[in-house]
């Protein structure tokens, strides 16, 4: 694809790019794929690109190796006894998940092995999400004296605040089928098939429509944290605005004719 | 009943009440039910109609034919390719649902077949929602190019967010049973007790005192939108008004006497 | 433990403490445990010493007798009928309810027979909740003519809005099992296993550093009512605070040592 799809892979994070789909790779697999400084900057850094390139459809965020994510680098935390570098940490590591949550098209989490802490985060952050059957998740800063802060931003919107709480102050883990009916991820795949599942759903979100898609993905978010009138009338003068791309008649017109449709903005 | 429950059903929607159960049958079988400017102003003179009517004690909100609602009309939408007239659609659309959310009784939808697109919003409105075990639900605007942003509203506040992004990306169908395990319906009937299972609500809430269960609807979605604080305060003046019923002093005696209640207000 | 740890239990109420967990438990059988003022007053005041201890881990709320709580005391009630005794009975009733939710330390329900009413509340507003297989919960007041306007508060932030709505309108039982599928429990344990479960919960909260579990409590939901950008700079404010406590660098290095980590703050 485009030359910044092909922006130069880094140490720690590699970006491939295939019809749109952009896959975002965690790659110190020795160091369980902690957000370390670098990793926090070379996540915002494709983030940022993506945000800018029209031609990106979705992005799956996936990881090399036994480990998804293990969360911050405590080693890099310890050597750095210091509130503001703690602080300016913790705010790097937060606008990471917020440009998750505001990038202009849906982000998949792709997981393997263990989520945990602002790995499980991650998860947490992402529009969708599928895990092998092998897969655990934990929240489990707890573990080491340090309350999982930012991850419960993330987790509390996501599973009903009970089981939130349980998985905060007991640090255990628990099973992607576990994550599944709580909500924190949508499917379970089989062994050998993470990448199957994946593909079915980037090949879903790849059939449709780019307005459409990139219309949705920037009014959920927004809508939900508003009051019901508000999120109303935003949501139809949204709706009216997407009704006007050349999309919405060509794909209401092969509804009719029952054909598929030929969308413009692939 | 009344004569304003006689209120003379008209083309698309069916009106039929009794002791106090006022059933609103969408009836346009051939056009699967879609939400025509007919038929919103059907279900918004209806509404308005209830709202005015002390009698009513429940809405059961039903359809005929293999539809229950396919969403907006999508032939007339394709007609009046006008942002003004998308934007007045909707509008009228989201007053719809709101007055739903605001009515004054209980809702409850009673679904058959397909409820799809602002169908499926249809079914997230309502208070209280059975479906026939071969139900489906989608919110399928993204397979003609339009993101069903407004549907996304309501089933946001029914489904955690996972499952409403996966359902408003990939259009895809869920079945009632799957409704039923994330929230956005109640109850799952087999085939042939549909009605069965409507009536054995429709009978509870008609069992008990109309103030209470008035009292209830008004303020639940209320308090939900408030901060805790704000919702405890205005939850405990609603509760010591509803104290000052009579209904209360004669549930209560019935309550330590062991005996049924006769209540004044049903 | 300390003197006030030992404030003696009174008619209502009886306090006990061991290793920092404080059992509260409702002890008025004979009366199914009703939230009386006396017990109100009771809960209020032991909620209030708890919370000006530091020496206090967790709290398990729990009941003797085949109840665990059937709400308000009906006949106080009746014997009273007048509106300002009603909003100060309300009031009173949500202090305690946000007594729970702002208590410094976890609070842990353990229920055995039924939750009824504010008694269902109590559950609602507790951080976890374990009840034993044959516990039934229900929000009944609608059976006397008084909807649960309070405990809908607690209730609807646990289970998702027409589940909460059905148990609103219906006042019927649910399960133990299908009170944990909707979150407001977090387990259920079998029949004389109740002690055993709730034990394991404390005994895991009371194994990890008081300053990160103080935390989290105090965090959790001030950060679920906030829109998500505030949210996570409160929450990187409160995580980078909680980086300099001591227990953070000996729980890490553990972690990095392979070793149980040993707490200052127990």
């Amino acid at each position: 694809m485009s030359p910044t799809h092909a922006s130069p892979s880094n140490d720690c994070l590699m970006r491939t790019a295939q019809e749109g789909v952009v896959t975002l790779t965690l790659n110190q697999p020795e160091r369980f794929n902690a957000l370390s400084e670098a990793m926090l900057d070379a996540l915002q850094t494709a983030l940022d690109d993506i945000a800018q390139d029209d031609r990106v459809r979705c992005v799956v965020l996936a990881a090399n190796g036994k480990a998804f994510c293990a969360g911050h680098d405590l080693k890099q935390m310890r050597a750095n006894p210091d509130e503001a570098y703690y602080q300016a940490l913790f705010a790097r590591c937060g606008q990471v998940m917020q440009s998750i949550v505001h990038c202009p098209v849906p982000v998949i989490a792709k997981v393997q092995g263990i989520a945990t802490a602002a790995g499980c985060q991650l998860v947490a952050s992402c529009d969708l999400a599928v895990a092998a059957s092998s897969a655990r998740f934990a929240v489990s800063g707890i573990n080491v004296g340090l309350f999982c802060s930012t991850p419960a931003v993330a987790l509390s919107r996501n599973v009903p605040r009970k089981r939130a709480m349980e998985m905060l102050l007991t640090g255990d883990f628990i099973s992607a089928d576990t994550a599944a009916e709580w909500g924190l991820i949508n499917r379970v795949a089989e062994e050998g098939e993470l990448d199957s599942a994946v593909a079915s759903l980037t090949a879903s979100i790849g059939g449709k429509s780019a307005v459409a898609v990139r219309t949705g993905k920037a009014m959920f978010a927004r809508q939900l944290a508003m009051p019901l009138e508000e999120a109303y009338a935003f949501a139809g003068d949204t709706m009216a605005c997407n009704m006007l791309a050349e999309d919405v008649a060509e794909g209401i017109d092969a509804f009719i004719e029952k054909r598929a449709p030929r969308w413009q903005h692939r």
